[in-house]
Formats: C-alpha cells, structure tokens, sequence
C-alpha cells in the first residue's frame, strides 16, 4: 500500500466533520429534556459518547469525491450514525454482548437500565428514518431508493443478520468464509451503504456508485479485521471498552483462525483493493483515501 | 352509541383482508429458510402469531373510504403489522413487561431466547420501512412524507414515548391526564397512523386526512381502555395473555383510577367521538364505523 495523499490533513477534515455531524444531530433529535426525558437522554448518551464518526466521515468523504455538497449528505451521515449506535447499544445488551464499558463509558444500559436501553435502540433506529426521510430528492436517487438502501443495509439479511450470525457462532469454530459471511454483514454492510449513501446525495452517476460499493465493501472488511486484532494486542484502556473480549468468549475471529500475522496482511490486501475502487475518482477521493489508510493503521 | 351499519359485513371484511395481509407480508418478508434462518424464524413466528390485524384492518378501511386502491394500501398495512409486531416483542422482553405468553402462545423470547427476541424486533421494525419505501409515489403524500409519518408515529415522542411513560408509571399512582398521555402514545399513535396512512394511500384530500386523524386518535384510546378493562375482567385463556397482569405489577389503568364502570361509559364515549369524526365521509366508511363498534365490543 503507497501513502498517496500525504497533503490531506485528514485529522482536520475528521474534526471538522466529526464537529458538523455532531451538530446536526443535536439539532435532528428531542432535546435531552423533551418528554420523556430519560428516552432522550439515553439516546444522547450514546450518541455523544464520543464515537469516532467513523461511518458520517466516509459518508461525506464520499460525497466530496463525486462532487456534491455536504449540506446534501448531511441527514444522510446523522441516520447511519443513529443506526450505528442503536446496533451498539443493543449489542451491548447482557443477552448480547454483555459489554460494561464501550468508548471509555458504562453502556446504555448499565446507566438506564435494560429496559430503557433496549428501547434507546428501537428510538435511534426509528429516528434513523426520520431523518433520512428529511434529505433532499436526489433526481437519480429519490426518497424510496434512499431509505430502500439504508433498510436493507440495516435489515435481517445483513446488519441483523450478522449480529444473529456473530451471537450462534460463539464458542464455535468458524471457517474463514463463515467469518467473512459475519463481518460483510455486521461491518461491512453499513461501511458500504454509508459510502453508497455519500454517492447518491452527489446524485453520482452509475459507475461511480459502483466504485464506492467496492470501496465501502472491502474497507469495512478491513475495519472488522483490524478491529479483531486490536481485540488482541490492545488493552482496556487503550480501546475504551473491554479487550480480549473475543478470546474471552471464544469468539471467531481474525486473529483466532488465521493468526496475527496473517489478519494483519490481510487487512492491508483488502485495504489496498478499496484503494483500488478509487481509480475511477482519478485523485478526487484523497479524503477516502485518507480514511482508508487512517483505518489500517489505527490503534483504537 | 348507534349501531348504523347493520348490513356490513364486518367478520367477512376482516377474514378477507387479514387473509390478503398474511399473504403480503409472506412475500415482503424473506422465507423461514433464508440465511440466518433464526431470525426469519423468529421475526414469522410472532408476525403470523394470529394477531388480529386490527390496524391494517384500519388502514385498509380508510383507504376504502377514501376511494383508493387495495393494493396502494396494501404495503403499508403490512409496514403498520410489522411495527406493532415489533413493539410487542420487545414489549413482553424480561426487562419491561416480561410476559411469557402472547396470543395464546409463548412469547418470542421465551422459544428464541431474548437475543434473538431483542434482534426479531429489531429486524420488524426495519422491515416495516424497507416495504412502506416499496408502496407507490402518491401526488399529494409522496416517499418522504409516508416514512416521515411512520417514523414520528413509532418514535421516541410517540410509540416509544408510552412504552417509556409505561415503564416508567408502574407501581406509581398516575392521574387520568398521565394516563391519557400514555394511552395516547403507547395505542393511540399508530391506530391514528394507519388510519392516516390509509387515507394517504387513496391520495385523500386535507380534510379526509383530517376526519382520519381524529378518527384513529379517538379509536385508538378508546382501544386502550377497553384493553385495560378487558385485564381486569377477563381470563388469560379468554385474552391468550396473562390476565390481570396490571393489577399485580400495579400498573396504572383506567379500571384502577376510576373504575369499571366509569372506565366503560369512557370507552363508549371516545367510540361516539370515533364515529362523528367519520360524518364527513357521508357513509362511505361502512367498515371503519363497523371496526370501531367491533372493538368497542370485543371480548379479547
């Protein structure tokens, strides 16, 4: 993998964009002291524990690389923001996960309760829609396509289905095509509609929808693989939730099946085929670019 | 309270359209079979749980009434079953009501424990956008504003809103004017939904909507206090759920603040409110006025 934009102050467009999307979704949702207060501070509890904005910045990014404005993009980054942490919430849950701790907090529900928590979850997934509904009408891409793509993304065959998929396999040995089926899905699927998302609201033509499906499938491969590993060779703290949570379990991952050294090169390959997806964009997606290898090498 | 429309044929109304709504949301859904197959299990096995479809039954009749299309309508019938199949699932999970018994049968969780419960939900709730994105561009209530009106209906102000209060009022003595806002919220919001979609799917005129939405508001509480009543007076074989589950969990209800009595001439009257709401349509809503004295009547 080459460094090709090393002129792109990715940690600056990261911190504005993560400032703007934080922003917006402060405006797009009740205020902590609508009625009932505790759903709505429980929504923003998660929403405002300092997530990474992750899947916004490639939403925006990928906006910017087909030309579009991020006025456009912006209801569209706040919903898969909202879908992100409803799946993280419930993930956390004791009959999921069971997770104390996610980005250096107590969960949703050791703070409210499982019962509140649960329905945190169903409020921001709801609210993902609302929102999305709120985009303009993007003439090759209208309001039906729109919510189609963030449903399905979201739905029994991919986000939900991977979260059923990662839940059964546990203490079981997984193939690595098993695993892969796992990660398309619980990582994979959103990574990919957020970049797709980002396309449309540029009203991109065809082809280049078709590049960042390829760029948001195989960098979301590569977020989950990296994501195991950190599982391995980080601590607590430096991950701000609970490390060898999946050795613990003996959860199926990367690392597990293949070893580190092996889920390390296969992270770079699929790092380097999103890469490649942005051919097409001949220069215009250094912010993608960015992101991609900023997620290769992140440690958290 | 009158009884104008001796000569509809409500049972028959009701058998047909929930036979045609079972076989729409058979082909919305993917097969029990599709991968993961555990979670299209369990989203069917409550969906097709032999509920009443009481509110597509609403929706359909509003659209009737209005003019329109069963098969405009039908899509979002199927999109309303799925929330309110979702709303119970999560509903009867060990952290908030935690029923084990729900139309006769035992509750999601308690055959595919509460992960997957917690998942099924959340799948529904997905789907049901996913297939209202699906229904037709209507003139005067395009995409936008079909999922905006999902979404405000099922959110955190609304559905979610009276599951909170709900959860949050028990063991508490709430006034009538707390109660109403429960009532209104956990019942009232998405009867009046689809009493509204309905009408939305016939491309109704403002004042039809209008009619529609006091219509399905009145209806839906009076729905409520009926349920409330029936818990009280009724046997858990009878309802096919545990009986007098709000006396014992000291849940504030209408029999319990103002008794039976007063808690049936209340029914009786937001039944007439129903049915004034439906002048404007100068007896072409033969079956919603049929509807509502059915569910004013109903013994379960």
């Amino acid at each position: 993998m080459s460094s090709k934009h090393q002129t792109f102050d990715l940690q600056k467009f990261l911190a504005s964009r993560t400032n703007a999307v934080n922003q917006s979704l402060d405006k797009f949702l009740p205020g902590e002291k609508t009625k009932p207060a505790t759903i709505h501070k429980a929504m923003r509890y998660s929403l405002f524990a300092g997530g990474k904005r992750m899947r916004p910045a490639v939403l925006l990014a990928a906006a910017q690389a087909c030309g579009g404005k991020e006025t456009d993009a912006m209801p569209l980054a706040c919903a898969v923001e909202c879908i992100h942490t409803y799946s993280l919430i419930h993930d956390d849950l004791p009959a999921m996960d069971n997770d104390d701790f996610r980005r250096g907090k107590p969960t949703n529900h050791k703070v409210f309760g499982e019962g509140i928590a649960v329905l945190a979850g169903d409020a921001l997934l709801t609210q993902a829609f609302e929102i999305a509904a709120q985009c303009k009408n993007f003439p090759r891409y209208p309001h039906d396509k729109i919510i189609l793509e963030l449903a399905k993304a979201s739905g029994s065959l991919q986000l939900v289905a991977g979260q059923v998929a990662d839940l059964e396999g546990e203490g079981k040995k997984l193939s690595v095509a098993e695993l892969r089926y796992i990660h398309e899905r619980k990582t994979s699927a959103l990574l990919c509609c957020s970049a797709r998302l980002g396309g449309m609201s540029a009203n991109c033509a065809p082809a280049q929808l078709a590049a960042l499906t390829d760029f948001g499938y195989h960098v979301g491969l590569a977020f989950q693989v990296i994501d195991d590993i950190l599982d391995v060779t980080q601590t607590s703290e430096q991950l701000g939730k609970t490390a060898g949570k999946d050795v613990a379990v003996q959860k199926a991952t990367y690392p597990a099946i293949v070893g580190l050294e092996k889920s390390r090169k296969i992270a770079a390959q699929l790092t380097d085929r999103a890469f490649a997806a942005l051919d097409t964009f001949k220069g215009r997606a250094v912010a993608l670019e960015a992101l991609a290898e900023f997620l290769l090498k992140r440690d958290r």
